[in-house]
């Protein structure tokens, strides 16, 4: 709402108000290496400020939708997308990351797989950036794009987060592309075999990957939960509530 | 605000307003055993909703504070404690957690060393609860203190957070204590020995604790970094932005 005689400190005292943006990764082929590298849908901004400048898909919270509906709704809106993997990351609200009236910004992640990928639209205000050089943003997106990178890669340290990039079957090969994708360098095959077959959370199937190769690859299967990758509260921690 | 004239409709209109929150866990003897365990001050309310019902520690974003600072007061302001380690821990905005006009909670979480847990007030409206069965509480808040718990077990097992509740030097011993409150079982003194050892990050210092014992234990020093341990964004990951 534009107050037409509001002074600055009149604005400033004015409630913050909230929303909702979402950073989205998903592996896409590097056009220039054909190797699978990390990518995130932006938004062209069509007013003030920051007009004409790319930013994470957002909007507002409506009165009957919990955060969670309200960033997929918007971003469905934005980017047709609806990623499987929806996590709140992080509320960003220091005072001077937007010009009055302060605006605090509750960011979800979502990782999507090739084929929720491929549905994005690609038109005039909704293009894919490569995500570590998304160039200049609006507001403070810049940080909340690397703030998410460091987490992505933190938490495949540990994390099943991996299985949200992929289908439910794949194979080794696939997931370590993956890994390098996320971490940004090669891993040696070998070890990489060796190192997830003392994990316990995949296990092979009876199938191998179509195509016409001499000795196909078997396909794999991720047994853990994608809860679990997840930080978000769930009914499970309602449940250990006394 | 209260609107004399306003329906249910109009009130469910009004945007969200926002407010921060903190849960505050601090390692302190149970009185019936003497064990550590893990304790969490709560603030009595003295206004409806939930008048009289325990709540977390929160209050309102005021026009020039960040996030954290807004938090940090808060807590100043209802229980006397400033913890070193406060961080983000997730934003709760459901339509269904208060009655109109809907509040957007965000949630920080602190650990806090025993000396500071020490300087918290108790009086009248702040008290200590132990944190597995704090009753009930309003809103909400028992859903948040589970979520917490089940954060804080989770960090446990991969991240440095242990050492948040520790001062600059523990004995082994000390350490134990902590990971046996929190997992809120006991473990194996020279298994959790064994573990320790293979970990990098503590090392051991010339000094003993003090008091009137044979064989005093040693102390030793964490020599990892505690924003480490935290997930928020600092300035590190600015840093890296292209």
């Amino acid at each position: 709402m534009h107050l037409p005689f509001a002074n600055v400190s009149e604005r400033e005292q004015q409630p913050p108000s909230l929303a909702l943006s979402t950073v989205i990764f998903a592996l896409r082929p590097d056009p220039r290496t054909g190797r699978s590298s990390l990518w995130l849908p932006l938004v062209r901004r069509i007013r003030q400020p920051y007009r004409d400048r790319w930013a994470l898909p957002g909007g507002p919270l409506l009165a009957r939708e919990s955060l969670a509906e309200a960033a997929a709704r918007n971003l469905a809106e934005t980017t047709g997308l609806a990623p499987r993997y929806l996590e709140q990351l992080y509320a960003f609200g220091g005072p001077e990351r937007s010009p009055a009236p302060r605006v605090v910004s509750i960011v979800y992640w979502a990782l999507v797989q090739p084929d929720e990928a491929a549905l994005a639209r690609e038109e005039e205000n909704v293009r894919w950036f490569e995500a570590g050089s998304p160039g200049e943003l609006s507001f403070d997106h810049n940080d909340i794009v690397a703030y998410a990178l460091w987490r992505l890669r933190n938490k495949m340290e540990y994390a099943s987060i991996a299985y949200a990039f992929l289908g439910e079957k794949f194979t080794l090969a696939q997931l370590r592309e993956v890994y390098e994708a996320v971490l940004g360098r090669e891993l040696d095959p070998a070890n990489f075999r060796r190192q997830l077959r003392s994990a316990s959370d995949i296990e092979p199937t009876d199938e191998y990957l179509q195509g016409g190769r001499h000795r196909p690859p078997r396909l794999y299967r991720y047994t853990g939960s994608l809860a679990a990758a997840s930080g978000a509260p769930s009914s499970t921690h309602h449940l250990e509530q006394p």
